[in-house]
């Protein structure tokens, strides 16, 4: 399953695609970072995240995109930036017919690295981990929108998780391996024990 | 010139067209409301509001646009749809090939009242007298959207204004007539005086 996590922003806009198969595993596909100049006026920058958007989904038609909700904070004028990019990520998204879901940054950090308090570092550790990747993803924003997708992935993967039970405990081919499984390599233990440490602290309720 | 106006929101969206002519006169061109249920996905309801924005500017093609400026406020929940909202408003400008512009309440209150604290009942009642509607627009979105437009319609006629002092000064056929001319409607005079009352409080800053 194809999954395009996206990081809001005006300025920037991670624009992370990745390819999660069975087993926990998951692969880098494509990622890119938008921009924007604040000297341009509010319209043409959306234009051109818009722009760039639409581009990413017609090269890495995804099945399932996600980005990240936005809350109002201290810098006002910033969020409502943010919150307008995240309007045009979710129209993009239902004029391509693609569902789309939106997670807390909490719960991001929550299903990547297992605490939904973890810092930048440790996100961007943990990414570069489960895609396997020689570099941490550069800049944030890019490694922003992969933890997003890594995210969605996991968050789909644990719901029919949920809804498979039998084919769970039978372990068989093509379905996800117990979380302590001896077949998983030390990132996908990793992710399966994030998994676990976020369910139990209740950072991520399942769907 | 034609100018559309657009009060953002999720669940009602204000979308008043005027027709703004020389002598401060303005007359409505059309006025709706673009509605989605709460109980719809975020990216469905954005679609929704965005399709009915793409056919109010293929059916009265506007030369300019203007759309309310969104603070964060208490209800941040619903902010942050009000944002969102805004940003497919300015997209859908960008796309047209538009010019939008943004104004606070306040801006347009002053605009349209002479008062940047005027209540709901003020604005309604001075948008039905400048656009001599028979009765007020309803719902108050509507209302709020025409607001918008007149408010648009006169600070780019303020600007145009103060771009060509000598044509003002004589008055000839298709200038803006000046404040106190005797050539004013009652409405035409009301408008007019509301835009002394709010350049001399300073709620408007000439562009």
């Amino acid at each position: 399953m194809r999954v395009l996590g996206v990081d809001p922003g005006l300025t920037r806009c991670g624009l992370g695609t990745i390819e999660a198969e069975a087993g926990r595993r998951a692969s880098l596909v494509d990622v890119r970072v938008a921009r924007s100049s604040p000297h341009m006026s509010p319209d043409k920058r959306l234009l051109i995240i818009a722009d760039e958007i639409d581009r990413v989904i017609e090269e890495t038609k995804p099945d399932v995109m996600a980005v990240e909700r936005v809350f109002a904070q201290d810098n006002v004028r910033s969020v409502m930036g943010t919150a307008q990019v995240a309007g045009i990520v979710l129209l993009a998204a239902a004029r391509a017919g693609i569902p789309i879901e939106m997670h807390t940054p909490s719960e991001v950090k929550a299903a990547v690295t297992g605490s939904g308090r973890a810092g930048k570092q440790q996100v961007e550790a943990m990414v570069q981990r489960i895609l396997r990747l020689r570099e941490r993803p550069r800049p944030a924003d890019a490694a922003d929108s992969l933890a997003i997708a890594i995210c969605q992935a996991w968050r789909g993967g644990t719901a029919s998780l949920c809804a498979q039970p039998d084919r769970t405990q039978h372990g068989g081919a093509g379905t996800l391996p117990r979380a302590h499984g001896a077949d998983l390599t030390p990132a996908q233990r990793m992710w399966a024990n994030a998994e676990r440490m976020s369910r139990r602290h209740g950072a991520v309720a399942p769907k």
